[in-house]
């Protein structure tokens, strides 16, 4: 016991040691000191400047006139469940139906649920970087340890060498967690290696986490390879999905999971014992986004094409600079050659200029050396903010 | 490894234990049998009947129009939490600071993220019986033992025996989980019992997770008693609250943590993990409610205060039936007498007179032969449900 009163040390020095350990996020750090300055361009999140489409908030506005204010369903409600179980089958040629489904607040918590589902205190998660660090995040909160194999960057676009995830598997190894398309590289798995991903888990007896909340933010075809198209149904394969990047509805926090029905009632009480279920009114404007949202995606992800394009021509003529393709999502994960403090760079560029980037070693060690930056927003801000970075790239 | 292909086995068997034996909630499994069909009144949750006020739907519609579609600060946006900082301090008499609050998804959303912040495997918590089952078992999910000392039943109210919950604190034992005013027992804990409980906290170095939710729904003073007025700032105690009960908006997943400032990291740390953040336009609709709501309040809890004079006189003449007196929330939580399944009672009651109510075995073992039934709703369909309902209890 301690001579002092307990409440002369701070509460914090009896918080978990894995939680104490969870890193801060250099993205908010950068971010917090220039959100909201007049004159900044903010290019360091992973969201479009786009407001969410009218046609979805007004399902919602009615949905309140309507009175939708009670608690709803803990999966979901059943018009959403049906609306995206045809959706994925419209897009994948699946057989999914509503008990595949359930609905989530954010592809975030989706993550979060599942891993609670599967790893705990003393499992081991493999995955690749550069990652969002929140996907693994998610694990070390359990207790779970976490490796993390680097892939590659080349000028063609990043590579993942699958024999290097293999071997990082162990015997305590529950899971391996896939996000494709990724942020931040603009990685995309393609169906043989999905497949042989899935050959892998099931002879060992591990679970497929793969976050695909970019699947439809992709340039050479309708939609990213899926892990829905390889996978049979009662395969340890949990699919993450959301709203936020397709139907740019990154404030709603809406999301789904798609998963083995036999384990849809363990989804739903995880739901229950963490938020209960998302709200009934933006699941409603969820059911109208899924029906009425394909006009809104096709122009939006030709926007985002457009943007990549301007973004590799522009930043393809600077000596230091090598951006691996990104083939999908809308990130440039680009090195500068001679750069070792991604942070110093975007805070210097922040303070002198208003644009607003990621420094890369946030997005893990293989990152150091490399920049995020969002593209997803209107060309004419893109090209000026491309004008005042390039003096900092020569 | 085994014979068969690995996806003949159902994906369940591949769940982490602890969560297979999550407890299926038997208020769900009444419920489903009945909800959505005409004519039943169900009492089965922990809902009123009164649907959100207009100028809190407006305040939400309002945000959207104004393009509030976009992600938002990790802990909340500064208005909100300098409302509900304001608000607790008019309430209380503190001098709590925005950087106290933190905006969660719901109070269960806050329960999972405070106990992500104490326990883990390995750990140990207490709390009480009986208990809305769902507040213990965030800690089971992260791996945590969990032991609940039996509250007793008495006419003039549950009671709680302090010795018996500080004699279940081992040297595991991380944590002690308080809800008051109690969820399903209507008990309430007075201010003196809240000292000794933050003396022995204190003292063994454990933290104290008070869900107070029920605080504004109250009979015989303007809000319960709560640990915020006697913990001091680094004392290791985190408040969970809610806007579902007070303002009627159960549908929009809005709650708060209110924690020591040194933890205020932590905190949005887990919610970045969690959840990332509450919508904007939700939480706008929360500032109107704190600024707005209070006519609101005193309007409903006094018509909550009618039925449960009118559900304590009613019961009161059946001689079968024991209801220790709910003092606080909106529960009346009886004994029945010979009656030893209250599922079963339950099951026959709905489906021989529409009237929805949950078993008292829901909330613990100390609940068996009890069943809760919750009296916000309007005095006409409360009146008529007991009508029905007596018949069983003679």
């Amino acid at each position: 016991m301690n001579d002092k009163p307990f409440h002369d040390t701070p509460a914090i020095e009896d918080v978990r040691q894995p939680i104490r350990d969870l890193p801060v996020s250099l993205i908010r750090e950068v971010s917090d000191l220039g959100i909201g300055k007049p004159g900044v361009i903010p290019l360091w999140f992973g969201e479009s400047d786009i407001t969410t489409p009218e046609f979805i908030c007004d399902a919602a506005k009615n949905a309140l006139d309507e009175g939708d204010t009670f608690y709803q369903p803990n999966a979901g409600i059943d018009p959403l469940r049906e609306s995206l179980a045809a959706y994925m089958n419209r897009l994948y040629g699946t057989a999914l139906t509503p008990a595949h489904v359930t609905i989530t607040v954010s592809g975030m918590n989706a993550v979060m649920i599942a891993m609670q589902a599967i790893v705990g205190a003393g499992d081991h998660l493999v995955s690749a970087e550069p990652s969002w660090p929140n996907l693994t995040a998610t694990a070390r909160i359990l207790g779970a340890e976490v490796t993390n194999i680097d892939q590659t960057p080349h000028p063609e676009g990043w590579q993942l060498d699958l024999d290097r995830l293999f071997d990082a598997c162990g015997p305590k190894t529950r899971a391996i967690l896939i996000n494709s398309p990724a942020n931040p590289s603009g990685w995309m798995m393609e169906p043989e290696a999905q497949r042989a991903v899935l050959d892998f888990a099931r002879e060992r007896g591990l679970w497929i986490v793969a976050d695909e909340v970019y699947a439809r933010v992709v340039y050479d075809r309708p939609v990213a390879p899926s892990f829905l198209e390889v996978a049979e149904d009662e395969d340890r394969v949990i699919v993450i999905n959301s709203f936020s990047k397709s139907w740019a509805m990154t404030g709603w926090r809406l999301g789904w999971i798609t998963a083995p029905p036999s384990i849809g009632t363990i989804i739903e009480k995880l739901i229950e014992f963490n938020i209960a279920c998302p709200p009934g009114f933006i699941q409603q404007a969820g059911v109208t986004a899924i029906e009425d949202g394909e006009d809104f995606i096709k122009e939006t992800v030709a926007g985002y094409r457009d943007s990549r394009d301007l973004v590799v021509a522009r930043l393809g003529q600077l000596s230091r600079v090598m951006l691996p393709y990104p083939r999908a999502a809308f990130y440039a994960f680009f090195s500068v050659d001679g750069m070792d403090d991604g942070f110093a760079l975007c805070r210097q560029v922040l303070e002198e200029t208003g644009v607003g980037m990621a420094p890369g070693e946030a997005f893990g060690d293989v990152g150091k050396g490399f920049i995020r930056l969002c593209f997803a927003t209107r060309p004419r801000l893109l090209d000026e903010a491309l004008g005042k970075l390039e003096p900092y790239l020569r």
